[in-house]
């Protein structure tokens, strides 16, 4: 951060081999329009990596605001080692396993671990990971910078939904094999130019490419799991745990919001200012429709609103637009945000009441369901709307989603035979948070509800 | 997302009559420089939006950290639906009402819903919302999204004013009014080029516009409402209602801090970076100088400084220098920062303990007070100082001050006729969650003070 | 924020004196290519110092997080002053001490206050302060903006190792010293061109400059402080005083990760992607190395996986590539993140088992310990790597040290020795949020485990 050290890191990257080409600003002559649209490119891409790191943020208040305290610690945990987790085996596999045509064949899948091993004295290989010769228009640090962050964001979905009876060793291993097989394998088929993109089918940042496939592993996970002690009645009665810290919820959703702005409108892979700016509008426009209508929906059924409604709602209408940005006028984001905000709110009361799988934050609901149609309004809004369309978006639908469900289904057996999938009734009574890490998340505080568990609570933590 | 999409984007951009010169990087030729500034201005004022979005953030968590943990959930519905219903207005009427004369009369108030209308098929109009062609160097989009984000933050800043009192819907009708009539008008007459604009009147990113309206629609509302049950009592006794997460409340002011960087370096409408790394710097220095001052004030009149004091002080400094961020020199900002700081301790004091108004968290003193001051300062210190110049500033917060009370009188009263204003007693008693929403923010900590409430508030709840 | 005013400023700009070359946008000839890069390197440098400010909040919140609830209040006050001490302080002093010969001599010590004090009426030197003539590629503005950021960490790092029982009235004299003098000194040798700077000395963005002289601070001040009461039994057990939050302890890891991302990448002081693009992925592949290896490691030693270790894992990663982002191949980075993940682990029990030196926050073991291996990592890893490399940084190392030692010792000494340096022992049990600040961080719930001090604490309110 020294003042002069510029010319000293020229002089370095000369003595690298990178030359002048590579960082034409450091050199007498003027920068080319062509290396500051790159430089402008990489900034915006840079920047929404960023945004969609701080989603990570955002997920783990969500799901830790929307479950129970004494299971608190173990979402935080479990959503600290998913980014750690992520980016590093991205690096490992998933980058190459997704983008395999990428680099002139300089990574690939059997050169594994690729990524990480330039040999620092190989000055090409550094220079051609540096330089705006990279293929895209930004640096190859900068690609994988944005799509390790997005990566994660698949496996978190998923611990929302097994909140609270899931083991903690059997999670951080499926969603290891989770982020670094099956989302970059289904993300190939589209994004890395496989037989998808050669069909036709569109997904411009990730409705079913993300969201969906965290939501199907959301789905076979918890429905593999059962529902948590005391959610179901044997009467057939179902009851509300309620979410123990509501502005840690808010806080997740208003700060996924905005890291939404850069999974969206970094998704443009460019600077280009037309389409970013149009993104971020389609997205805010989508996000507020889909809030105030489940909002509505929730004052005109439940006679009261219900702000976990409202906040899902939200939600609802961001993984709505997210296949389509780029392609909506501003007032089919409305609608496509309102149809979602209507969808989610069905969706969480008929998977809670009529499927009875346990889904502590709706996350089958919100990225599941409205991935799927988020997916379909493709077909049938924007500039790509038609039948064939339809057709196509439907085909991605469908692949993707049984590779995914099957993935899981293999890795859950897999899981559940070997380590076992669901923590004792004794843990889960007294909590995970004391069960799997030995402490409490706020233990100056006093708990309601559970006294007898908070006195056996404490003779485990005497004990560990 | 896929890599290679940017070719494909450009033939259907070709295919909508976008051409080449909408997009010049996708095409063969270099980009001219007044095209990269273009991109430059459009990044930069889109980053200064998703900052300001984070705002509404900050104004949530302020909000629900300063008042009882009985009324953390409405304010935090409140100030979701105020975002969702501030963009989806300002889109359909605010836009065209505050800036009535850009885009060539392509969008006008009669042409409601203008803005979400354009017909896609119409290759000439969405060119034109998306070309460099615009007329202030960046496009609508760009435009739409800092200028929708920038308006729902006066409606947010009643909320805090009238929190744990106001009937849900009640204050939705009126917020909604409120962000889509009254705020865009008064922002025509300077943002818009009207009269105000015209006669000289400065007010450089809205202490005037944005901040005092707020405050006005807070000052109106609160007194309409009437204190909370307890605050003062029959033998005129002034009582403290703590707040009850100060962490919360914390979090609430870094993050508005945060976001004033998009507020008053984005309200620079371009990437000018003399100007805003200008503002940037005079913006923190208020901050930091309101901060320190209101917190040695309060250490010095009430022997312990006081959290909430110090953390306005810093809010109050932000707002004093809004007016003026660009116009300051360092010394200049330190001073509007540290009158500022003194002016927000001993407002609040008055407004509570003289007025008698309750306003919960402050925003009468921080954001009317301060950001009259702030107004007022354009005329005292920086470029424009001069006798005219603080007269045309006073002309300017009497005209916006005398139309937002009066517009807040109106519809207060309106809708206090027709749907009442307030709660009813036992509903307040008893919290705004349980009585709006049927659901508590922290089920699972038990509240201290209310034992009888809390079963209270249970028969409520197992009656909803 | 009105649409015209760009020309209105250009001709307030022209009449300045700022003329054409300033602000080459305004004018109607094309903008150069150096111009934009200008412009793009203040555009980067400024958003790296919105995210380094966020890291602040990232303290407040991980420190009140960490540490018990009665003394949330007073960590949140000491976080909040320090930003706006540390600002005011660095116009006034820090930025010119730190970098003496910048600006060809218009400021100096001796010149105190320099920065704040430039004559709006000198056309030139307002000019200089704004032109693309400043040397270094962007605005006095936004250097001073991303440099008073960084000042105001080091005095934070301080702070989490004293909670709960330092004097608020000395810490603050101690910050204001330790960010306004100590920190730039020590600064200047190395990043001002001082003599650390002429040997080779290398410390990319601060792993010895910021988190090791922070650490000394904390080693120094925790030491002369004692543990706070009840943590070392008289038979010398070592008890666990329990984190009282750990959302808001997650909350900050998880902003300070987001901070880096302007730390590091700000810290190439301008746009250059190649550069930055790389920094970006090496801090975040140590960040994960080291949250996940501290985790593994905790998880086999402890039986039962740590959060605390685990975030504090993260940061260790964090601070160990600070000195060395620009110049680690991928690999390299996640090795650096492995070793500090390890480091901090051992180190935490270290300094409070043997060393007995209460840290509540593990604030020495963080940013002392993982500063000092991230400096040496520069002559081990890297393009630097060599034998005389490591010899410069442990010169730099122990240089740096011995004299920020020397100063807490001092100042420490001579603050305890005029106002005393500890709270009283009652003042302690009640917590320093009722002894300090005469208010609870969270009023409304119920706190467990000191039923008789919360009477205690009502009688000082209420005396209060």
């Amino acid at each position: 951060m020294k003042h002069v050290s510029m010319l000293k890191r020229a002089l370095l990257l000369l003595a690298l081999g990178l030359g002048v080409g590579a960082t034409p600003v450091l050199a007498q002559e003027a920068p080319t329009p062509e290396y500051i649209m790159w430089t402008l490119n990489n900034l915006w891409i840079m920047l929404s990596g960023a945004l969609v790191f701080i989603m990570h943020l955002g997920f783990a208040t969500l799901e830790s605001g929307l479950t129970q305290s004494k299971n608190t610690v173990n979402i935080l945990f479990k959503n600290a080692m998913i980014i750690c987790i992520g980016v590093l085996t991205y690096a490992l596999i998933g980058f190459n396993l997704m983008y395999p045509g990428d680099f002139n064949g300089f990574l690939s899948f059997a050169a594994v671990p690729g990524f990480i091993s330039i040999d620092p004295s190989d000055a090409e290989a550094v220079a051609a990971s540096l330089t705006p010769a990279y293929n895209e228009g930004y640096t190859w640090y900068t690609d994988f910078f944005f799509q390790a962050m997005f990566a994660a964001t698949a496996a978190t979905i998923v611990s929302g939904a097994v909140a609270g009876r899931i083991k903690l060793s059997s999670f951080l291993v499926f969603a290891t094999l989770f982020v670094s097989l099956s989302y970059p394998i289904t993300g190939a088929w589209k994004w890395g130019g496989g037989w998808l993109d050669g069909l036709g089918f569109y997904d411009f940042a990730g409705s079913t490419l993300v969201h969906s496939v965290g939501g199907w592993g959301a789905l076979v996970l918890a429905a593999m799991l059962g529902p948590r002690l005391g959610k179901y009645g044997k009467d057939g009665s179902v009851n509300v745990i309620p979410a123990s810290n509501l502005p840690l919820a808010a806080i997740g959703v208003f700060l996924l919001w905005f890291g939404w702005f850069g999974f969206n409108g970094g998704s443009v892979l460019s600077a280009d200012a037309a389409t970013v700016s149009l993104v971020l509008v389609t997205t805010s426009m989508a996000a507020a429709a889909g809030g105030l209508t489940t909002g509505i929906v929730s004052w005109l059924r439940d006679t009261k609103p219900d702000l976990s409604m409202a906040l899902n709602g939200i939600l609802a209408g961001l993984v709505g637009i997210t296949a389509g940005a780029d392609q909506m006028m501003v007032w089919e984001a409305v609608v496509i945000g309102m149809v979602a905000g209507v969808l989610v709110y069905f969706s969480v009361i008929f998977v809670d009441q009529k499927l009875k799988i346990d889904d502590p934050v709706g996350a089958i609901s919100v990225h599941l369901v409205c991935g799927i149609w988020g997916t379909l309004a493709v077909g049938i809004f924007g500039q790509l709307a038609g039948l064939p369309q339809l057709g196509y978006q439907l085909v991605g639908i469908l692949a993707i989603g049984a590779f995914t469900v099957i993935f899981c289904l293999l890795v859950g057996f897999l899981v559940k035979a070997t380590m076992g999938l669901r923590v004792d009734a004794h843990e889960e009574t007294i909590g995970l948070d004391v069960g799997e890490h030995g402490m409490h998340a706020y233990p100056d505080f006093l708990i309601s509800g559970n006294g007898v568990l908070e006195s056996e609570s404490e003779k485990v933590l005497a004990g560990a």
